[in-house]
């Protein structure tokens, strides 16, 4: 067995500082780095590249909404044009950063990544947006959910993303933010969870059903030190149960 | 003899239209198109690559300052890193939407251009930042500018651009906007000084004295009808006097 | 009878030329003046306020979402709070620029407006934004909607707005210009349509049924040439019909 | 003797925290808060000002540049026309949030500020910009600068201010941060050069010179903990020699 643990980079913008990016590096095996839309600048993004590449993460382009006050949050009514070209723009702009100007993956972010997941247009948008740059860069989606359903159909390599730290419906969908018990912060059930999507490919949704995933990738967060606490169990958890921690 | 005609493309935003891109683009040999930084957005962009590559003229980045309202226009004062790295950004955010992902050139637009040429290290940071995404790609400068200077510096290709419709100082400096003089808008007047500078490399500056030059490209304009006659006087009077239009 | 025409005005931005400005703002009673987030920057801002006052057009703050490239046009998800704040400062800001600190009334444009006036709460947001600056300050707000109910709810005075160049639902919401018919382009049909408003409170819906509205303000658009003379066209049919145009 | 103590808040923006500004609230008489384009943003600029009223401390604005990304710290050549409209904007954007709708003083941030005080034509539209809005407006600047002169030649109140942890030249301007001990750190120190130029009127210039200079106000900062110690310890200091610590 073998899983991709994935984490959000370069957050950062001019004097504002967010996330520990040097810390979580040491514990993931991919990247997601913020392309100066929702997040990052061009500085933030040359240091985050750089810093990446030293420890020998994958670099993903995390492209999102143009609305850096919500941090690409907000739901924003786009066409699928407007959705394309943007996702094409920032993907460029990051992969000029790298030093052999490729990328291992592109991960949508925030609300555009869960307005997708829930909207095949949008999905194939988005996907034709990172065909534009490069017919074979993988995306990373939520399983099962319109994205991966999109970059099949468009023969685009897709990553099947899951939860640990949270709480799925029955029908596959994570638990809206927006209600109670979205979020799971115990480490423990965090690492047993993630276990239990691997060696039995479900999840057990928030009405005690089982929920079918085949997952490629863990989504990880380094905002805190208890985040960061978060990632080292989930790690510890997986190393004794012998899966491979490598990149999609 | 030869020489290329180039102008800046692309510049519309949002709801915002401005130049007369379909025409222009049918007097020149190549475009340099702006990165959203200054003008543009991802729509503006895929649309002006689109309508480029259909007309067969060379694309090239335009770079500018972060600075929409002012169009790029106004200094701003970055560190040579800020510089480098917007470059990089606003070069890889174009070539994304190329057909083969690969430019011509790389112009920087507005007061980044002017200062730049003023300023060597502002023009080794941009030479940088282009070198970040391709060594080969060739940067558009003032003839006999620091821009040109700092590309041999770094060995980078670099093409000597010279305007027809602007004043000389005798330096070689181009006789700044604010002063008057500034500007010449009588068609055969462009043209004869076009030709003079392909024919003697030299242009008349404003104080009667003959400034050296080694003329790459020409910069021209589609702003308006008169600015296209302007390009249209300045082909018929190239084409007579057997030069070939072709890109650098 | 009397009524107020109200047109969009101060939509330019920088080096982007909007609108016929001076034209329209001979035609209509009040104006509504974009304040920076979908258009409009202090300097167009400080313009327009300059121009209305000498031309002695009531001036109303025109708030919209914070995104240029959409014009204020896309939807975007904000929570209550965000929307209140951002009425509050776009008037707070435009206000600054009148000659007595005091505005004739707030129109929300776009999106903002259009989903106001479906959704109660968004639309008590919005007056609660207006309230903050002053509570005696008028919303102008679709006739008959979520708007005009939040307005009377929460003590704000306001005055209902009809379109004569727009297509109703039979339930008094406008036919979305993503459908066919949704708008009219005939300025004699316009002015009738506005005339028929006046006189009897009544559109004829799409269906053909009778929708009931109290006018009390037209939006009409200065846009181009067109649009200019649709304005004329309806001026003329309302002074022959002796309706007086006076702002709300 | 008495002096205002001011400190700039509301420095935070979207998801990006920065400053303490609960703590430094507690700590100072009056507070500059940033107006949404170098920082902050409505929803910061509603809770700055409840926070600052909460606490009783007098709220004025602090505009600066349009740069997010540099923090409104970046030199931009605006003309004077664009800078008197961008603090007439910023200020009326902030003052709709106070209770009564009054400020109590402008004082210009980062850059514009540093410009300003060297520049009088540029100070002179910054006064400009206020009196727009209010005409009894008070003006933070640096003191014997030219924003000092030019407040007085329009006739806007002005408080002169100094800085406790800054270096000055002989003629009584600030030593640059790129230069060596530009900075002072030890709060002893700091305090002591605080209370001689309440004293005597003077401060000890970086070559040993003594300059004049009129203090009212004192700019102190809350960005970490080594800052409010800072403050906390030139509070004691003043209060020990029975200076009375109000706004201006």
């Amino acid at each position: 067995m073998k899983i991709d643990l994935n984490s959000d980079l370069g957050e950062s913008f001019g004097r504002y500082h967010l996330g520990n990016d040097t810390q979580v590096i040491q514990l993931v095996t991919s990247v997601n780095v913020a392309c100066g839309f929702h997040a990052g600048d061009p500085d933030v993004m040359a240091q985050t590249v750089a810093v990446a590449e030293k420890a020998g993460v994958k670099i993903g382009a995390h492209p999102g909404f143009p609305d850096l006050q919500g941090f690409g949050r907000r739901q924003m009514k786009l066409t699928p044009a407007e959705v394309k070209h943007l996702v094409t723009y920032q993907i460029g702009a990051l992969q000029a950063f790298t030093s052999d100007h490729r990328l291992h993956h592109v991960k949508p972010h925030g609300a555009l990544y869960n307005l997708a997941a829930n909207d095949y247009q949008l999905a194939v948008a988005i996907c034709q947006g990172i065909q534009q740059v490069d017919p074979e860069l993988p995306l990373y989606g939520l399983a099962g959910s319109e994205l991966i359903k999109a970059a099949k159909a468009v023969g685009l390599p897709a990553a099947q993303e899951v939860f640990g730290d949270r709480n799925y419906l029955p029908d596959g969908r994570l638990v809206p933010r927006s209600q109670p018990n979205a979020v799971i912060t115990d480490p423990a059930v965090i690492a047993a969870r993630v276990l239990q999507m691997l060696q039995t490919h479900t999840v057990t949704a928030i009405d005690g059903s089982q929920v079918e995933l085949q997952p490629d990738t863990v989504c990880v967060h380094g905002d805190n030190q208890q985040a960061l606490a978060i990632v080292a169990r989930l790690r510890e958890t997986l190393v004794q149960a012998e899966v491979k921690l490598q990149s999609f």
